[in-house]
Formats: structure tokens, C-alpha cells, sequence
């Protein structure tokens, strides 16, 4: 018996996915660099300028030329004459137009460029003021608690790679170079739809005892995941109906919608009114693919918009979500970096079919003073089971040719964001 | 000389902000479920009912009594009455009221409600309609593709536990037990100052050729950094000048901030405005701390409010931030969960003094189909090097009674937010 159109491996379902995953698909946009926390850079980022722009004193002290101090000791200072105390409190700091001549010094604090003539500072410690005059106690050469003029980057340096997810850091790095604003991607808008007549909306509902129906769960877990990259739209609950399934698909996607995520009723009862719906408004591209939580997933494109078919469990959704949508929406975005994952040793056999690929809860575990992880699968069946998202670290992919892992085996786990 | 009125271990600035990290500053708020994402859950929740509600069908099939089924092959199939067929499209799939007696079976999909009576379902691919007529071709035991009741949550069970960061899996916990709101800490609101003449606003200036001042690069950091987890608000910059601190810092705590991190103007110098505003204002509880880089790095408290004294240099101010001031969010907000960190083995020795503790930015390494990460140190010293952070993955702590770490040593790296 045929449960799906066609049942195909993970490897050809995402390569089938990214294929669909056109970067223009997503346009850019230009945003002030302060904005951009979080987004994904659509352009290189090459420094306009040195930075530092100019030398800068690396230590609080005195700008000198270094000449002048050789030879000093605490029994035998040299004196120089003070164009700017240290004390000089409410006075302002500016450099600009000062000029270190033989047997002179400045004031400085850390940061602070270097006035014209001086190649070093003096720290604090090796010095004391005396009226007009400055002490010096240890001599230093040309160049010392000096910051070099592009020493951290140097101008027409890449500093910034596109399709990097922009960090607290990265801002700083653009704010450093002056650079105003930043092309990112834009963030495509996914709606989420929930279908079934078992489904109850949870902010409005007062489920009664003997109540037969249950929440809506995937269309807030969805939502969720997906936030951290695109926009979505809660569409929220849609019939079993196969008019109104397709009325909600084209309504959705002719509007500001750039895809759908669709669960429940993508299993193999002939309720499939989603797949039916998806084929009959463009094109249903696959169906089921052969991973577990997760086979009934599909995918199609309607008005040159990719709308994924996903499972009504909720373990099962994210479980397609994880292997094939994430990865979608990352390609989508231009996301180039690369997820980290955290290497653990099986403290139990994990089992696994040949033939499909599976999608594992696991806790990781890490004692004091142990520097290695440890990892248990949570709980290797039922995809009606949330509490196995809830109370895992992660997940744990196991290929499909693979027939599970053994105990003491090292495993990648993926840590859910 | 001493360069700090006071100056002390991480240990014991770290014991000492989170002495005064009360979880009372930040208040508590409840929320609907389908705003919390990403917020510290303020209570455990304990589940108001058993999830699943009630027995439920594992697979699509029919809903059947087991015993009915019993002798049943492929050459000598059970005949049973159809009460509902799985061909009803259209009809309401409800099951209330249905009752399944001896000899009769019930269309039914994956999620729904056993009607009453049944006690199995079996799988679609086992069976065949015929007319008002379902034929059976292998037998099921009592419970076979079936979802218990409470099989995911037990009533009265604590599903989630406080001091949880919701994920999007929590999200849907908590819809699933149609618990409409959830008590989660408040974000405490952090206001964010750059000081120094020598600072300019990015996103206004157009520095020059000659141009001696820099970006101010901090107050756009640390809001990037502080905004995972509490709100944050750039007050921006303010020049080197007592009275003008002292006057924004007592402005800005009697207004709705409810806290400060100032950065810049906290070294050695002379030009210490900072601290001895705190100090004039409230208490300086203590300046200077035993890190690299972030030495100049203090703590105070104005209007019973936390004032945070960071380094000028970004990556010092970073660096303390990490070690200080998430820690100090983390305790306010009630966040008990713990910061992942991956294990890699140091490919080079990392050099460090006893005596301080080494806060070492690092790049993470890993080959395919190696199941172990390597680290290197971007750069041991410069603080004024903010690529060093664009550049690593995440940072290392070197802790002060430490020499160093060895080649082929394995440490302990915190990935960035």
C-alpha cells in the first residue's frame, strides 16, 4: 500500500527545499546599524579607514618622545616640561593642534590619540607632577603603551562577512568604523496555519470534563521557531474542509504572506484535504519523507511560494521543522554561519531503523569537574509526548544508515534555541 | 602606588553584585502564554489536568474493541460494522456521544478521541471498506495504537519549572494545558552610558581627516549585549565632566531606569569622574577588579539602584560584562537555567598570570567528521581590538590560580549570545 505520493529520504527532501530556497526570495533592506541586532548581513563589510584612526596611548600617562626619558631612574628622574597636567580636570582633553617638543609631555588618558611629536607614553606610576615639571622614573622606547593607527583593522580590511547573524559585537565593529547603515536581508513573513475539527484555540477555550478536543499547540510552537529568523503570522485554526483549507491557503499567500507552514491532517487518512489543496492551488513537490518523528511532511509551491505541509503531533512538527524547515529559512535569509553543536558520549544505546532518519530528544548531562558531556535520549517514541521537547537539551540526528548508536558512542547534539 | 581604592578577585565581585541582585528589584508579571517567549518563568506549573485529556488514536485506522478483531488474517479477514467511514470528508469527525459496540468499528485519524467502547485502533494498511463493511486482516491487543490518557503530562505533575527561559517547545506546553497566562519576571530596564570627550555618535558624525576623536562603540554593545535579557536604554554620550555624570546618573535613576552600566573614564586616571560620582551619590561598593582585560571595572549603588562601572575599551567592557554583569541580570531575572559551554581542546598554549583571571576571546575548530573541537586564542592582549570579538566564536575563562593552559589541554568555552 502506497501511504504517501512518494516517500523520499531527508537528503533529497532538503536538497528538494533548498533548491526552492531562492536568496531573492528575500529582499534586502538597508537599516542604521544600531537596528540590526539580530539580522542577517547581506553585504561584506570592508573598513573604510584605519582603526584606531590614529596612534593612541594604550596605558594612562604622559605622551613624550621617548628620547627624552632615556636614562631615568628613581634616584636620577628626568624632568620634562608639562604642556597638560593630569590634574587638569575641567579642561578639555583635545589633542588636535598640540605639538610634543624636545623636553616636553602631555598629559593622557588611555584611548586618548597621541599629541604630534610624542612616540610613547609614560605611565602614570614612573611619574610625578612638581608644578610646571614632570618626573620621570623609568625609561621608555619609541612606541611603548602606544595603540597603533590600524591596529585593529586596517582600512579596505574585510571586517564583516555577508550572511552573518549580527551580534552585539558586529554592531560595535560597524559603529567603531563609522558605517551607518548595513544591508541585511529582510525578513520574510511565514504564515502558520493549524488545522483539524480536534482543535480548540487555548486563549479562548474552556475545555469542559469529557471534552474530546484538544489545543492548538503548533501553531504557537511554530511560530515561535521561527521567530529567531523570519516574521510569522499566527493564522490560526482552519476546519477540516477541504474549500476552506484552499480558500485560506490563496487568501494567506496573496497577501503579504511569503509562505505557510501547515500542520495537522497531513497524515495518511484520507483526510489529506492540505496535500489535496496545496496540489490543486500550483504544485505539491513531495510527500512524506522518511524520517521519524515527522514522515507525513510535505512540501509545494503555490504562487511561487513554498508552503510547508507538516504533522499534526507537535513533536512530529518540530521534528520536521528542525530538519527541513530551519534549514530552509536559514538558506532563505542568506544564513551562512554555521550552527555549533556540542559533542557527547551515549550513556545509553540510542535505537534506530535503517531506512529513515530519526530526530532524538536527548538531556545532556555534565558532572563537576567533568569536562564531557554525556547525552540520554529522552524518550525514543510517541510524538504525541511534548514533554519530551520540554524537558530535553536538544536533539540528536540520527542517519538513515544508520542502525542507531551504541552506548559510549560520541553523538552530535544540536541545542534547540 | 595603589591604582585602585579597593582591588579584588572576580570571586569576590561576582559575590558581592550578586548580593545585591534581589529578585525583588525585578517584579513579576503574568502574561498571555503566546507573549512569553524568551522570558524567565516566575513560578512552576504545575498541570491542571492529564495531557492527553483522553485515550487517543496513535495511528489512522479504525477505532475497534480488540477482542473483536482476534483471529483475523489476510486469508481470513474480521468483518466489522462501519459506524463511520474514513471516506466522510466532509462529515464532523466529532466523537462525543459515539459508542462502539461489539462488532462495530469507527474511522478515526492519529489525535483523535477513542470513541467510547473501543479500546484499539487498527492501522488503516490492515484493512479494507466494503460498503457498510470493514475488513480486518490482522488482529490487535487491547491498547494497540493508542495514546493514553496522561500519557504526555499526569495531572498535578510540574510540567515547567521556575527560572525557565521559555522556549518555543514551553510555549506549547503551556497552550496543550490551555493555561492561558504565566507569571514571568519583569525585564528590569538598564540605562546605558558612554562617557569621554573623546567620544562621537556614530550614527551622526562625519569624522575628518585629522579627525582625533573615535565612535562611541560601547553604549551600542552593551545595549546588544543587556537586550536578551533585560530592556536596555542608550542614554548615550556624556563628556568627561563631574558634574554632568553625576547629574545623568541621579536623572536617570529617579526617572524609570533600573540600573546603570556606565563605561569609559573608569582607569587609572586622573579623569576618574565616574567613580567619585557614584561615591558622591551613593555607595562605591568596589573599583577595580582582578580580570583581563576589564580591570578598571566597578560597582555601586544610587537610589538603592546597581551602577555598573565598565572599562572604556570595548573589549573590556565586554569582558566584564560577561563576567559581571550577565551573571548580575541572569540572578535578578530569576534565570536558574545553566549556560551550555563547549569542551574543546586548546590547539596552542594560552599564557595567563596567577593572579588575575584571563578573559581569552577564542576561535573554535572542528573538522568534518571529527567529533571534537579545537581552540585557539585570537589574541591574548590588546583590549582595544574589537575584532578580536568579531573574529571568535566565544571566550574562555582562565581563572586566577591558573598558569595558563597547556597545548593539548581541554577547556571550557562560552559561546557568544
Amino acid at each position: 500500500m502506497k501511504l504517501f505520493r512518494k516517500l523520499i529520504s531527508l537528503d533529497e527532501a532538503l536538497k528538494t527545499v533548498l533548491a526552492y530556497a531562492k536568496p531573492a526570495e528575500t529582499e534586502i533592506e538597508e537599516l542604521g546599524f544600531g537596528d540590526a541586532l539580530n539580522r542577517v548581513l547581506a553585504e561584506d563589510v570592508y573598513s573604510p579607514a584605519d582603526s584606531p584612526p590614529f596612534d593612541r596611548a594604550a596605558m594612562d600617562g604622559y605622551a613624550i618622545r621617548a628620547e627624552d626619558s632615556f636614562g631615568a631612574s628613581p634616584n636620577n628622574p628626568v624632568l620634562l616640561r608639562l604642556i597638560k597636567s593630569q590634574s587638569e580636570k575641567g579642561k578639555e582633553s583635545r589633542v588636535e593642534g598640540v605639538e610634543i617638543g624636545d623636553g616636553e609631555c602631555f598629559g593622557i588618558q588611555t584611548g586618548m590619540a597621541l599629541p604630534n611629536g610624542s612616540n610613547a607614553v609614560v605611565m602614570l606610576e614612573y611619574t610625578k607632577e612638581r608644578g610646571s615639571e614632570l618626573e620621570i622614573f623609568k625609561p621608555v622606547t619609541p612606541g611603548k603603551n602606544v595603540s597603533f593607527k590600524g591596529e585593529d583593522v586596517k582600512k579596505g580590511e574585510e571586517v564583516l562577512k555577508g550572511g552573518k547573524l549580527l551580534r552585539a559585537h558586529d554592531l560595535g565593529m560597524l559603529a567603531s568604523l563609522f558605517k551607518r547603515s548595513v544591508k541585511v536581508y529582510k525578513r520574510a513573513k511565514f504564515g502558520i496555519m493549524s488545522t483539524g475539527d480536534e482543535l480548540l484555540n487555548p486563549e479562548e477555550a474552556e475545555p469542559y470534563e469529557g471534552e474530546k478536543r484538544i489545543a492548538d499547540v503548533n501553531s504557537y510552537v511554530l511560530a515561535g521557531l521561527t521567530e529567531p529568523i523570519a516574521s510569522s503570522y499566527r493564522i490560526g485554526i482552519v476546519r477540516d474542509n477541504y474549500k476552506e483549507i484552499k480558500d485560506t491557503i490563496s487568501r494567506s499567500l496573496a497577501k503579504d504572506c511569503d509562505g505557510l507552514l501547515i500542520s495537522g491532517g497531513s497524515s495518511v487518512g484520507k483526510r489529506d484535504f492540505i496535500a489535496d489543496a496545496v496540489e490543486d492551488s500550483g504544485e505539491l513537490v513531495f510527500h512524506g519523507v522518511a524520517i521519524r518523528p515527522g514522515e507525513p511532511t510535505g512540501f509545494g509551491i503555490v504562487n511561487n511560494k513554498p508552503v510547508f505541509i507538516l504533522p499534526g503531533y507537535p513533536v512530529a512538527a518540530i521534528s520536521a521543522f528542525e530538519l527541513l524547515v530551519r534549514p530552509f529559512l536559514f538558506a532563505v535569509h542568506g544564513v551562512k554561519q554555521e550552527r555549533k553543536k556540542i559533542f557527547a558520549v551515549a550513556r545509553k544505546k540510542i535505537p534506530s531503523a535503517v531506512g529513515r532518519t530519526d530526530f532524538v530528544r536527548v538531556k545532556l548531562f555534565c558532572k563537576e569537574n567533568e569536562n564531557e558531556y554525556f547525552v540520554e535520549p529522552i524518550r525514543v517514541s510517541g510524538s504525541g509526548i511534548l514533554s519530551s521537547m520540554t524537558k530535553s537539551d536538544g536533539f540528536v540526528v540520527i542517519e538513515e544508515n544508520k542502525e542507531g548508536v551504541e552506548a559510549g558512542e560520541k553523538v552530535e547534539v544540536i541545542e534547540y534555541y
